[in-house]
C-alpha cells in the first residue's frame, strides 16, 4: 500500500505485518521517536475535524518528523479557486507525506493522481476513512490478542455510518466473526454491506433492540443517532433510548466485553459507564495514534513517487453522484470500476 | 504543583526553586535545548489569546519539545457538543502537557480532574491566570534581585482586572510589600482582596490619582480601563488621562522604577516612554517564556498522572455564577471550599 | 541583506552567494537538515496565503527549526487595537526571524523598525513580495544556468501584477535581457517600470498578442488577468482567450522555453500543459522552497539587531496612499526617499 485511500486491497499479510510494527512501537516509543527526523507531514484538512487531525499530528511527531498544513474551512477558501490537484503538487513537493480530509467523496484518490508522495486519506466525506477502521482493527486486536471468533454488534444508526460500512468490509476477511446489526428498521446497513456479508459466508443478525442481545457480544461498536435522521420526530424519541449504552444495560454485558465508539460522542454513551474497566473507547484513541505511527513509517518506505498517468476511457462514463469530487474537480479523468454486478465510479464507488 | 491552575498553594520553597531554574535557562539557553526532546505539548484555546498561545508555544520549542492543537473559536466550535472531559481525555492520550485557556471560569479545573498529563491553566474566563502572575514576579525579581520591601503600585480598573487581583495575592506572601491602588473610585479592588491584604497585615492605600503618589512607587504595574466599565460616559472621558501614562508622569518617578503590563495595551501607556529604560513592559514578555520553559519543566518531571476520583459531596451545593464551568459541563462533580467564612464553589471560587 | 523587504539594494554578488547556497541545499539537503536546530521562526499571516505561508514553514522546518505564529485573518482581528509595533515586538521576543505578510503598503518596513530579529516580508500588500522574485529568478537560473542574455514574456495583466513589477525590476540589473511585455493596452505596465528599463538601456516590447510572439521565448512569465480588471465585460471576454496558455500556442514555442506563473493559477494555463516538460511552474514552487531555505539561513547569520532609532523629518510630509501601512500607525515616522525626480513615502514607495 502506498497510498491509504481505501483498504479493500490490504492484505492479511500487510495487516498483521502493520499491527506487529503498532506493537513494538506501543512498548518502545523511544526507539522509534526519531525514525522521521528530517521528514514533513502536510495535513491538509478542508473541512474541521479536531481529533483526527491531532491524532495524525500527534503520531509523526512522535516519530520525531514536524507538520505543516491547514486545519479549518476559512483556509479552504482561502484555495478557492485553485483546483485540488494544483494543492496536492504543492504539498507533496513541500512535504513528505501528505494527509488530507476532504468532503468531498474519491478526493482521496483524485490527490493519489497528482501527488508525488503518499497520500493517506483521513476521511474523503461520507465515503472512507481508512485509519478509523485500522484504528479499530487495532483495538479490537490489543484487547483481545485476535479479531478472528469474536461476536461483534454494532449499535445505533447503520445506515448513514461511514466508520461501521468500513470496519464491516474490513471484518469480513478475518475468520468466524459473527454481527450483530443492532439499529431502528429505518438505519439498517444499506444492501451493498449485506450483500458483503453474504459473500463472505459471514453470519450475522438484523435486530432492534440492544438490550435481548448484550449478553452474547464480544465487542459493542456505538454510534450517533442523529435526529436528523429520522422521517418522524416522535419515532426519534420514542427509540433513542433504545441505543443509549447506560450502567444498567452494561450489568448484563460479558466481564471481558469491549465499548468502542470512533468519538466524538454526544449522548448515546452515558459518562456513567465511563470508568468501567470494558469502556475501550479511550484507548481507542490512544491505539488511533500508534497505528497511525506504523502507518506513517509504513508509506514512507516507499519514498518519493512518479504519479501514473492514467488513461481515461475511450468513451468516459460520467458520475452522477452529487458528492464526488468529479462533480467539482472537472479535468480529472473518468474511471470506472466494477463491484458485484454493477460499474461504479471508481473515485466515489456509487453506481452510474 | 502538579498542575497549575491556581497559585495559592504554591510555597515560597517552590517559587524560588521555580525562578533558580529560570535563571538558569536565561543564562545557559543552549542547555535546555533538548529537555523536552520526544515531548508534545497540546495547546488547546477555546478563545484567541495570540500572545498567552504564543509565548507557550516558543517555550516548548526552545526546550526542544512540540506543540500540537487549535488556537481559535472556529475549531472550538467544531468540538461542539463534545465535553471538555472528552477532548481533556484526548488530548492528555495525544501529549505529554496541556496548557488551555477556556473562557468559562473554573475550566482549569474541570480539566485537571480527567487529565492523565499536567494541565497549564493560560486563563479560566474572569478567575484565574496562573502563568501570567509568574510572569510578573519573575520580572520583578529580574529587575530588583528581591520583591520584599517594593512599593507597588496598581493602576487603572482594579475591580475586573484579573492579572491584577491574581498579582495582589501572590505578592502578600513576600515580606514587606506595600501596595498603592491607584483607580476611580468605581472601579476600586473587590472586597475579597481587601480582606486579603488585611489579613496578611499588608500596608495599602486606596487613591484615585497616579500623578501625586508616582515618586514613591519602585514598579508601577499598569492595567487598561476600559470604557464600558463606567456607568457614565462623561466620568470616563473625565478621568480617562488620570490613568495614561506619559512621559510627563515618567519624570516625576524614580530613576529605577519599572513599569509592568500585561500587554496587549491600547492607550494607557503611551508609545512616547517605550524607549525609556525605566519601560518594563517588553522584557516582562520575554521573561514570561522563560519561566513557563521552567514551568514546563517542572510538571513534566511528575510523568503521567492517575486522575484521583473525587467524591461528589452527599448534597452536592450547585453554583449559581454564570460564568462557571459547571453551568455548561452537568457531569461534573460539585465541590465546594472555604473562602474566609463563606463557602464557595471550587471551580470558580464565587461564594454559594 | 539583514531585512528582506525589498530587492533593491541586493547586489549581484549578495544574488550569486544566496543562489549558490540554494543549489549546495538541493544537492545534499541532508547537510542542512540541522542548521536551524534550536531557531524559531515566527509566521505573521495578517491575510491567508496558504502558498506562501507552506513553503516558507517548509523550508524553516527542513532546516530544523520550527515555527509559531498565526495563518488567517481571524487571529489578526485577535490583536485588533494592539499596534503592529507591539506585535512585531512579541514576536521578536520569542522567535529569531519573522515571517510577514500584511494587507498594507509598508508593513514590512515598519515591522523592520521594532523588531529585535530579521524580518522576511512574504508581501505588503500590492506593494512588494521579495521571496517571489527571488523564487522566479531561482527558477529561471536553474533551467538555464544564467539569467544574462535570455527573452522574457510577460504576458497577462502587467499593470496591476506585483510579482511582475518585481521581476522586472530584478532583471534589469542583470546583461542583456530582452522584455516582451503582452497584455491588453488598459493593462500595460505602469510608467514607472517603463522608466526603469529605459534607465537600463533595456530593450522592451509592448504587444497585445502573445501567440505571434511566442517562437522567439526562452521564458514565458504567465499571471492571471482578472474580470474586474476590465471596464468592459465584452472587452474580457473577447480577450481572456489571447492570453491562455495552451497546446496550440505550445507548439510554435522553442523546444526549451519554460512556463512559470506565480500560482495559483485559475485558467490562464491550460492543465493540458501541465506533462510539457516546459510547464516549469510546479517545479518553480519547488525552488521557492530552497531559495527560502538559503534566505532563512543568510538572514540569522546577523543574530540579534538592536533597531535603529530614525529621527522623523523636521516636518515631516505624510503618505496620502490609503492603503499604507502609516494611515492605520499613526505613530510610525514619517519617512521619505527619492524616486526619480519624485519625492516618495518610504514606506509604500508612492509619490507624496
Amino acid at each position: 500500500m502506498r497510498h491509504i485511500i481505501s483498504l479493500d486491497e490490504m492484505t492479511m499479510d500487510e495487516w498483521h505485518s502493520l499491527y506487529s510494527v503498532c506493537e513494538q512501537i506501543m512498548a518502545h516509543p523511544e526507539d522509534f521517536s526519531d525514525r522521521c527526523r528530517t521528514k514533513i507531514m502536510a495535513s491538509l484538512f478542508y473541512e474541521p475535524s479536531t481529533r483526527t487531525n491531532l491524532s495524525h499530528q500527534a503520531a509523526m511527531l512522535r516519530l520525531g518528523g514536524s507538520v505543516i498544513g491547514f486545519s479549518d474551512p476559512q483556509v479552504s477558501s482561502v484555495s478557492k479557486g485553485e483546483t485540488l490537484k494544483d494543492t496536492i503538487i504543492m504539498a507533496s513537493t513541500y512535504a513528505d507525506v501528505v494527509v488530507m480530509r476532504n468532503p468531498k467523496e474519491g478526493a482521496a484518490l483524485a490527490a493519489s493522481l497528482y501527488s508525488s508522495v503518499p497520500i493517506i486519506s483521513a476521511g474523503d466525506g461520507g465515503h472512507l476513512h481508512p485509519t478509523q477502521t485500522l484504528t479499530d482493527l487495532t483495538t479490537i486486536t490489543r484487547y483481545r490478542g485476535s479479531i478472528d471468533g469474536i461476536n461483534i454488534g454494532f449499535c445505533g444508526d447503520l445506515k448513514n455510518g461511514r466508520t461501521v460500512h468500513s470496519l464491516i468490509s474490513a471484518l469480513v476477511k478475518f475468520e468466524n466473526v459473527n454481527f450483530y446489526l443492532i439499529s431502528p428498521r429505518e438505519l439498517t446497513i444499506p444492501d451493498f454491506e449485506r450483500r458483503l456479508l453474504k459473500e463472505h459466508n459471514c453470519k450475522f443478525f438484523e435486530i432492534t433492540g440492544l438490550d435481548p442481545i448484550i449478553p452474547v457480544l464480544d465487542v459493542l461498536y456505538m454510534t450517533r443517532i442523529q435526529r436528523e435522521r429520522f422521517v418522524d420526530p416522535l419515532e426519534y424519541e420514542r427509540l433513542k433510548g433504545v441505543y443509549i449504552l447506560d450502567k444498567g444495560k452494561m450489568t448484563r454485558a460479558k466481564k471481558d466485553m469491549i465499548v468502542l465508539h470512533p468519538l466524538p460522542r454526544v449522548d448515546e454513551i452515558s459518562g456513567e459507564i465511563d470508568d468501567d474497566p470494558r469502556a475501550g473507547y479511550f484507548e481507542q484513541a490512544r491505539c488511533g495514534m500508534f497505528i497511525r505511527m506504523a502507518l506513517i513509517l509504513h508509506v514512507l518506505e516507499s519514498g518519493r513517487i512518479r504519479p501514473e498517468k492514467l488513461a481515461a476511457k475511450e468513451q468516459p462514463q460520467l458520475c452522477h453522484n452529487s458528492r464526488c469530487i468529479t462533480q467539482t474537480e472537472k479535468y480529472l479523468p473518468p474511471m470506472t470500476g466494477i463491484n458485484g454486478d454493477k460499474t461504479v465510479c471508481a473515485y466515489c464507488d456509487k453506481e452510474i
